[in-house]
């Protein structure tokens, strides 16, 4: 046993269950941890950003995203906050333009897509948390169900893609991952499904199945576009805050995708 | 008198009462220019990026912005639609590198960018025009109101600019620009105000000239913003469908970044 693994496995014993009981308990909890995860994954971001030697905004980045959970929590209208803060991101834009002949033109897109990305991918697909976890009657429960099948699908990924993984997923992404363990994720996913039915889920076998294989479809394409981000700014890890495991949003970056997915689907699924 | 200006007034001298007239019947007339003008602009911006050599889905950046403005007016949120683009936008971009060697991960992050903005820019802001003719009783004036501040800074920036303009403004983004004619735009705005005041809208006048000046600032951050995309992109117009006034999207950009800050000022100061 590496140090490494065993780094992982005490983090995953110590944080699985404190999640589990976080959505349980809902509310002001969820509320929280839910601040605590956008603010972070937003900073991770900026910081990659910066890294690879674009012009972000840092406080926007932590403080845009965490408004908006706010918001959601609150019932505000987010799309507000999501137009102040297009406008807010634009103004520090050309404001850097302003009055200097030495700027590259070249560097605007890249500093402006930098800025809007922390709100627009965090704190647009963060708001969705809180919305399902205040879905009547079992919204917690929903949210449980998404860990749950998150978890199985990167494990499931993670451990088929190694003992038979030969196709190669994206080389120019992350060079590891295969289609075999592409295809596990969904065995993965459906299992910890049934699981789920079996054991607190109120919902339709058809329904629980198809949500299930859409959002790890979904869940897998936004670990790709994570990695991908990760690698266009030359880093390994979106930060070291969790040992063994690296970033929160490496750890939360399927689970930004298929939180979305499960509320859209079970809001017009009747 | 010039061909090109010639042809300027002409489409001026039709444009603008039938814009105004549009603004006056609201409803299903408001809708139709909305989903034209949304479509429009979406189009020429994915087309300027594909004058660069981003990979960007023509289709979508038409139909998700007019995906937006219908879900607008038919008061459906839009804010699933947001989440379920930004998904969709994901999935294409990962798809083009999966399982491809030869593809630069440089590319990634401007496909990616290149592909939301229509979204997240032209759908987003452009929603705001259905919500500001939706206000209860002066929803269309409020929209005429926008239209003649927004005109009357531009042809007041051009020509006081012109007239004493001496400091440029951004250099590097659009080199004719300075901040006299930066300054005279409000002069220009506030006057239309006064005349919106005056003559239609119901409104106090703290609040009427506050209003002006910070929808006059985003309008002109939004008209700069638009240069600076174009200049990345290396066009000089956003397209060529209005004789001599260049593309729509050139048309309106400042107009864009108005109509929400009017709507969200409207909204919020009682």
């Amino acid at each position: 046993l590496s140090k490494n693994l065993a780094l992982r496995l005490i983090v995953a014993a110590v944080g699985i269950p404190s999640l589990i009981l976080i959505c349980y308990l809902n509310g002001i909890f969820l509320l929280v941890f839910s601040i605590l995860l956008a603010g972070l994954a937003g900073f991770e971001l900026a910081s990659m950003f910066r890294k690879k030697g674009y012009h972000v905004n840092v406080p926007f980045s932590i403080i845009l995203p965490v408004i908006l959970i706010l918001a959601a929590y609150f019932r505000l209208p987010v799309i507000n906050i999501l137009a102040i803060s297009f406008f807010l991101i634009s103004s520090i834009i050309i404001l850097r333009y302003s009055s200097k002949a030495d700027i590259q033109i070249n560097e605007l897109l890249n500093d402006f897509f930098a800025n809007l990305l922390p709100v627009f991918y965090i704190g647009l697909l963060g708001i969705f948390i809180i919305y399902l976890g205040a879905v009547p009657d079992q919204g917690g429960r929903l949210l449980i169900y998404v860990f749950l099948i998150v978890w199985a699908a990167d494990t499931a990924a993670y451990f088929g893609g190694k003992a038979l993984g030969r196709h190669k997923l994206t080389i120019s992404i992350s060079p590891n991952k295969t289609w075999e363990g592409f295809y596990f994720a969904f065995i993965g996913a459906l299992i910890a499904a049934i699981v789920s039915r079996l054991l607190f889920l109120e919902m339709g076998w058809l329904k629980i199945v198809v949500i299930t294989l859409v959002a790890c479809f979904f869940g897998q394409i936004g670990d790709l576009l994570e990695s991908g981000l990760k690698r266009h700014c030359g880093v390994k890890d979106s930060s070291a805050i969790l040992p063994g495991h690296g970033g929160i949003f490496d750890r939360f970056d399927s689970f930004f995708f298929a939180v979305p997915v499960v509320y859209l689907f079970n809001l017009y699924w009747h």
